[in-house]
């Protein structure tokens, strides 16, 4: 490895020579001194080329931004009068003694933090990823992943690796991409639902972390064709109270998580980390359309599901009411929940499920599911899907399964929340809609 | 939760009333005594149902295999002519009081543990996987995945998700499946290469764990068309030998990992986790034929590769030479190594990249590559590939990007080869083939 400290270190090291290396993040000229900002992973640093260090300057003029370097130089402590307390190493400043190209980078396509459209945006991203937000958005996703997993395998969770190919289109249809498979038509998992449920045959307790894919024509601000669906399932449970209570200990780890190690992140980001309940919120889907209707006047007591202005102002109704940045709707019409949903026998027609609502939008859906071979059939047949296409995954009934549910949490989505990120694109690496994969797609 | 204790923790509770639940491994009737296998995820006891039961006795004569059911009863000490001290649990017996059925089984479509073809096993996952073997398997599997990302992200990795729709079918032909993509071709990445090289970029070190495609025309025991794929990438290194160091202390922490918390596994499956040596043995592709000629007499010296007769022969020697099961291969050709691979200067035509043999086969790829943006494009036009294609990706490197390297490593053939599994598919949960998603594809 090229020898060198992280200039998030360079404290520790005050009075004394280092190396260390990065990108050029501006340089300035004035007069005889030049200055460079130098960027690294871990973060910033000013550097100042004194005029005695004539081959350090030499170098040093040749310098554009993005020029990798390696620099070795003197930590000095700032005059008090030159301290900017809010800047990153701020009190502290490199004498350069020495520079090294490492490699070099052609002239920009534009300024260092000028504001782009985002489409610009999109179309740089080896570039513009490089900014100190979007480096923050993913540190933050990658803590959030990470806590997701750590949380469930403390908790006796089994990791699967779920396929993204299958053959019959089984969820169905017009939201599945097609791929051309050796002749066949095979199609890209819209979640790994149904694989998620036959491993808890195996291990009980199982989740998967993994792309998903949803051909949904739509290019808004939530849609995605493609992201990353943190999915558990959980045998042995005694109805779906018992997956929200995972989801509520899972997600108070995540943000204990968050503060510990992206306290530095949310500041840069100017964005908060909820605290959460010991007990999050839960409502019918009844009881909170009659709240409303009391409250708002609006009757949406005959609607089987919520819109988009339902979920932010119950998010409010719950910030106002509990405290709570989350509140979970449960038993939403069973017509309404995919087969697989288990209908509540003491409230008939509805669903053992729920949505959990975070700052405005859904960004859970779980239940308990059907464990009864025969149940589960007739429920496809109900909902007319042809029991045959699922024949594979129907095994998993047919010899026998405990009581099980599960839900399914997006990773961008829930990223994008945290975050106050209005596109779910800006919280999604390379992010693939109607329009664009990397480049915009030709007409 | 359904209120229970874990069949591998009963013997703590020894002497005392529990409850318990899983799965009806097997049923014996011996006269009065009723005897039952019971499975749950952590391991199997046995229960003796005694005629002052008649209740409990009543329900466990319907009772038949993969039946789940919660069980009451005390655990007792077995007499000591009854201890059987191979078998897991073998010196305590459930005697039960109560079982309530939680979920009822079909009759199987085979016995429990019959030996089955391997067609036959494939067709009947969700049931075969509850077998002890693929459940030690994918436990195996799970910690790898575990070790490999808590090892890196020690190491000061970040994780980072790359999407596996791509635009243009960017690293080569005839490898890659088509999807439809909104009146487009789109196609499933091979690898998260191009991507992981742009992220070195904004977090200098990454790694990504997940699916990649390989649209391969085989139907053989090493073959998949959709596995895991373990990737890192590493900035500012010195040069190849940075990375295979890296993978050299990766390879130890897994092992370590396995070692503590997957013994039972390896035991059940008579498969032994190798040591790692402090520093796995290197030599060059022509060092390495150039032995081979000497000690077999087969001339290999004007191959660009090794054949897998080579990779055996050479795992045997690195094994009595050096007492390693590991054995870095480096400096092929470089004409036959992608476009990014990095030129040894100093040993011109050859690659600063190498290939990581384990118990006779290949398991990792990795290399420094090339960071020079005019280098990448004059490599790129050197193999016919058009640098066009490649704009998105090439913005990386336009706009500088350190020295830096990686490798790639597929999860199900690491898991099989420590495992002592003749065919990777087995080491795959939902394994795709030529023939098979789930069932086999009719023609």
């Amino acid at each position: 490895m090229i020898n060198r400290i992280k200039i998030s270190d360079l404290k520790e090291h005050t009075g004394k020579e280092v190396s260390i290396a990065g990108w050029v993040d501006v340089r300035r000229d004035h007069g005889k001194l030049i200055f460079i900002d130098l960027r690294d992973a871990s973060g910033k640093v000013q550097m100042v080329i004194l005029p005695n260090h004539a081959e350090a300057g030499a170098v040093a003029t040749k310098l554009r931004p993005e020029w990798v370097i390696k620099v070795t130089g003197l930590v000095n402590k700032r005059p008090d009068k030159m301290i900017s307390p809010e800047q990153e190493n701020g009190d502290i400043e490199i004498e350069v003694t020495g520079i090294e190209i490492l490699s070099e980078a052609k002239e920009l396509p534009f300024d260092t933090g000028a504001e782009l459209n985002f489409d610009t945006y999109l179309d740089h991203l080896p570039l513009t990823l490089r900014g100190d937000k979007p480096r923050a958005i993913f540190r933050v996703q990658a803590q959030i992943i990470k806590s997701f997993r750590d949380f469930l395998t403390a908790e006796g969770f089994t990791e699967i690796q779920a396929p993204k190919l299958i053959g019959d289109d089984a969820e169905g249809g017009a939201n599945s991409f097609n791929v051309e498979y050796f002749g066949h038509t095979a199609h890209l998992a819209q979640s790994p639902q149904l694989y998620k449920q036959i491993m808890v045959g195996i291990f009980e307790k199982v989740f998967a972390a993994g792309n998903v894919y949803r051909a949904e024509k739509h290019s808004t601000t939530r849609h995605l064709n493609e992201y990353t669906s943190l999915d558990l399932e959980m045998g042995f449970i005694t109805d779906h109270t018992d997956v929200m209570n995972m989801e509520n200990k899972l997600l108070a780890k995540i943000m204990a998580d968050l503060k510990i190690n992206c306290a530095k992140e949310f500041a840069l980001l100017k964005a908060e980390i909820p605290d959460v309940p010991e007990k999050i919120p839960v409502m019918k889907l009844r009881e909170a359309q009659e709240i409303m209707k009391k409250e708002t006047g609006e009757d949406s007591t005959s609607e089987p599901d919520l819109e988009p202005q339902h979920e932010r102002w119950l998010c409010e109704y719950a910030k106002k009411k509990f405290n709570s940045d989350f509140i979970f709707i449960s038993h939403f019409p069973i017509s309404k929940r995919p087969f697989y949903t288990y209908e509540d026998e003491n409230d008939l027609g509805y669903a053992k499920g729920f949505d959990l609502l975070f700052r405005g939008v859904e960004i859970t859906t779980g239940a308990q599911r059907i464990h009864s071979y025969d149940s589960l059939v007739a429920s496809m047949e109900k909902k007319s899907l042809k029991p045959e296409s699922f024949s594979y995954y129907l095994q998993a009934f047919k010899y026998g399964i405990p009581p099980h549910g599960g839900l399914g949490l997006g990773l961008e989505r829930l990223t994008a929340k945290l975050l106050g990120i209005e596109n779910v694109k800006e919280a999604t690496l390379f992010p693939r809609d109607l329009n664009r994969i990397d480049v915009l797609l030709s007409k």
